[in-house]
């Protein structure tokens, strides 16, 4: 795994184009939508396939990765890369880079949650008594199970995320490709996808308006924990279907 | 240094407390001041003292440590230790523990600043001409050149730091002892010590009111690179020492 090769949230969008159309003969989406770098894969779709893709609604994820996040992911990486055990990427096996990763683990509660996550204590209502215990119960846990390669392989990717690839660099004329009838979709308390970054896009997407998702948890609302964040989802997926497109 | 003992907010100002009275012959202070763990220090001072403080201002700082901010000190600390150089803090020079500083400084980045500084690029204001320029000539020096034993020396501080020890965990009645008038100064673009944080304080501490100074470079503005910082803390304080006491 340490020599596969770099791929981009592009290349993901062009293969599944190819699985739906020459293998399910699908040819026109009725709704793309995911969350986080399933959001970037959403607005890969609405620009690099715009008659196709009838409404799209991107969650917590941006069509242009920012700078910020970009130095996010690189503290992430090198939290990994770091470790001896990593040995370039030629470890034996995760277990060899258990440091790495639970370092790795600890960036991400610190991102990955919200202040107010872990001030309210949230970590309770999944049954933890401590944040230390929720943090060898769940989050490294969480993050110890996967091969640091393919982390490493994700945060290339992510980092590099960019619709605007299409456009010479113009995010504005990218953007403007766009014909599905779209919600952005962002989490209130996302710390390296806030909303106003989903604000300034949402100004570039033409046939976009925007629903906020109410989530203490911060981006790892996504995990999909919290009693109330299917329903807002659900909630905000059924009004676009149920728009005429 | 590596084996510096532990020392708390508490023993920073009961020093300075020894210093300015057995030393300066000073008993009341008209004015106490300080940012990020100086306001931890002047909330020490509010509650330790409260007869002989007349005014208070802390600046992007609480009275209490929050868990958030603990996990973000610990990742800061693992940057620091996880490096072999570190040797269990018997490295000869920080050179030897380069790497892991430059880590330190990379999380730094992430949590330090904003989301838009990076966005906004503000680092061109400081004649930059690149983020990874920014870092390389700015913020890894900055801390590359920092003794590692003392950093985290610093952190272990930072992370305990609580009025409520005065009260048995009670913050409230902590807060609840303060004479002094109170500025309390949060920055709006702080990460990790965000308004929020300090309203919640602001709410159990008499004589207290907010002002909020607004700059995109978060809570490292308290370096007061930016113009408009040092105007905006001036203008408070000048408020604050205006008031008959």
């Amino acid at each position: 795994m340490s020599r596969f090769p770099h791929v981009r949230i592009g290349d993901d969008v062009r293969a599944q184009e190819q699985l739906l159309s020459e293998h399910c003969g699908i040819e026109t989406l009725q709704l793309v939508v995911g969350g986080s770098m399933g959001a970037q894969q959403t607005y890969e779709w609405m620009v690099r396939f715009p008659g196709r893709v009838k409404r799209a609604a991107p969650i917590a994820g941006t069509a242009q990765n920012t700078p910020h996040d970009f130095l996010f992911t690189k503290a992430l990486v090198e939290a990994i890369t770091s470790d001896p055990g990593f040995k370039d990427g030629e470890y034996s096996s995760n277990a060899d880079v258990v440091d790495g990763l639970k370092r790795h683990a600890g960036i991400w509660a610190v991102m990955g949650f919200s202040t107010e996550f872990w001030k309210q204590e949230v970590w309770r209502a999944l049954e933890f008594d401590s944040k230390e215990a929720f943090m060898e119960g769940f989050l490294e846990p969480y993050f110890t199970a996967m091969d640091p390669n393919d982390l490493l392989c994700m945060a290339w990717k992510w980092q590099r995320g960019d619709v605007a690839r299409h456009t010479g660099g113009d995010l504005a004329e990218a953007l403007g490709r766009n014909e599905a009838v779209t919600r952005i979709v962002p989490i209130n308390e996302d710390m390296f996808f806030p909303v106003r970054d989903h604000e300034y896009e949402l100004e570039l997407t033409p046939h976009a308006t925007i629903r906020v998702i109410d989530d203490l948890l911060g981006h790892l609302a996504l995990f999909g924990v919290a009693p109330t964040y299917i329903g807002q989802v659900d909630r905000y997926l059924q009004e676009l279907l149920g728009e005429d497109v």
